[in-house]
């Protein structure tokens, strides 16, 4: 059996024009666009295993996003010194391969990891995004106060059951550390807020931002994001905030290779869904 | 006769969709959709005068472009209060008026302009450019040294006859003074070129900038833009850089609006065109 080479790449791409990360038969997906292009390179099929970190919803962005795959090590041998500025060439501008590193067989892009960070971009200017940013700049059309936004954001950081701003999925549990969640105004005026937890379920971060702009305008008490945390199953009355102001901005690994088995070992004990 | 105001309206806009700002009949301009948007809700033709400070071409975008306009002083107090947020309903999203305010009737967008300021972004990642900022960054497929941009660079600053830099024009000089010209490197890594001038001549920037990424990769001189200046008309050597890598992102006018009209008397004895 051919000896074969595990690799991590760092992926960007503008989730515009994307249903999403995963690869489905009949729409246009980062994955699909990926391993279209690493095919004609290396030929159809020599990839296999392709596993991602953060499997992003239609419409979300990242730069930051991490996935794993393997090939076979001459292969790779082969078109090493070359393969990324090929696939810069073939790929579409929407999705760029950043990096492309040798790695353990241990390395698991989605179970080895310990943190992700999304950011959200939103604006209450009246005029509305800025053009060249409105591809992930949410405009919302109340004035927003980030001293409330900020205060919301503190009731929400910790481990919680997250149930309530979690699609319910069979066997998974609800339960998330979120590490870091907290509001800024960039040089241009922007409100981003950062999430950062071990993982998300599904429509996660985009759960909490709705919650907390409905907040920040004033129609909710600002402890209401919080409050919300008391329920066991998925709130109704919490609005998902649209896709585009969403990006997947960096994922966390182990800084020593050899806890990398370990963590993966937890993470799929703890039955945690990586998804967003 | 009706009394009529003048306004100031600050404007941005990603330029990959228009042909440039000036209205044409047949081509989406950001003039054309601008009167069209102002007309639907003002009736047609109520707004006069429409004068810009950059007339940028096809491609480029604008941050902190400046326009005038005139309209009668009854229309205008009737809609001060919500013109603003009627247009970014109305208006797409690839423009937005930021800000629209009363201005003295010595007041010229285009004439009373002490400076305009343009961003060019560019990076050499082998792997090109970040998807979300694909529209305003250029892929530059060689490396660039940021030392010989920089060194390149300060041989332009200043008021020379930028003759090599311009596309010819009867009756107008080319003698310009370009107030800043450098080159940082962003969070992002990305090269940004800063250049400052009273007024630029047409592709005047984007000349300038073609000429020193030709030293900044090592095909030409470090002293080869500056040595250009000697030359009493365009270089044909001289490449013009890609249109979508530019932003105009600021006009300066005199702080005493008092000094509106003398600058603009001024301004139109020197003959000084204001394209870019």
């Amino acid at each position: 059996m051919d000896e074969r080479t595990r690799l991590r790449l760092d992926v960007s791409y503008d989730g515009t024009e994307f249903s999403g990360w995963a690869a489905q038969p009949t729409r246009r997906t980062v994955a699909g666009v990926l391993v279209g292009a690493l095919d004609l390179v290396l030929g159809a099929g020599t990839v296999t295993g392709l596993t991602v970190a953060g499997r992003t919803d239609a419409g979300v962005h990242a730069t930051g996003q991490v996935c794993h795959l393997d090939l076979p090590a001459t292969v790779w041998r082969k078109h090493r010194e070359r393969l990324l500025r090929r696939l810069a060439r073939l790929l579409p501008g929407d999705v760029r391969v950043r990096a492309m590193t040798e790695a353990p067989v241990d390395f698991d892009a989605r179970f080895s990891a310990t943190f992700r960070r999304y950011e959200y971009r939103v604006t209450d200017a009246p005029w509305g995004a800025e053009p060249l940013r409105r591809r992930d700049t949410l405009a919302w059309h109340r004035p927003l106060d980030p001293a409330v936004l900020t205060a919301a954001a503190a009731g929400l950081v910790g481990e919680h059951d997250f149930a309530a701003y979690c699609r319910r999925k069979e066997n998974a549990t609800t339960i998330r550390e979120v590490t870091r969640l907290d509001w800024r105004r960039d040089p241009d005026g922007i409100l981003v807020a950062t999430v950062q937890a071990d993982a998300f379920c599904q429509a996660m971060v985009r759960s909490l931002v709705g919650a907390m702009l409905t907040a920040g305008d004033g129609r909710r008490p600002v402890d209401w994001p919080a409050g919300q945390l008391a329920r066991r199953e998925r709130s109704s009355e919490v609005t998902v905030a649209p896709a585009h102001g969403l990006t997947l901005v960096a994922v966390g690994y182990p800084e020593d290779p050899a806890e990398y088995a370990a963590r993966a070992d937890r993470t799929r004990r703890l039955r945690l869904p990586v998804e967003s």
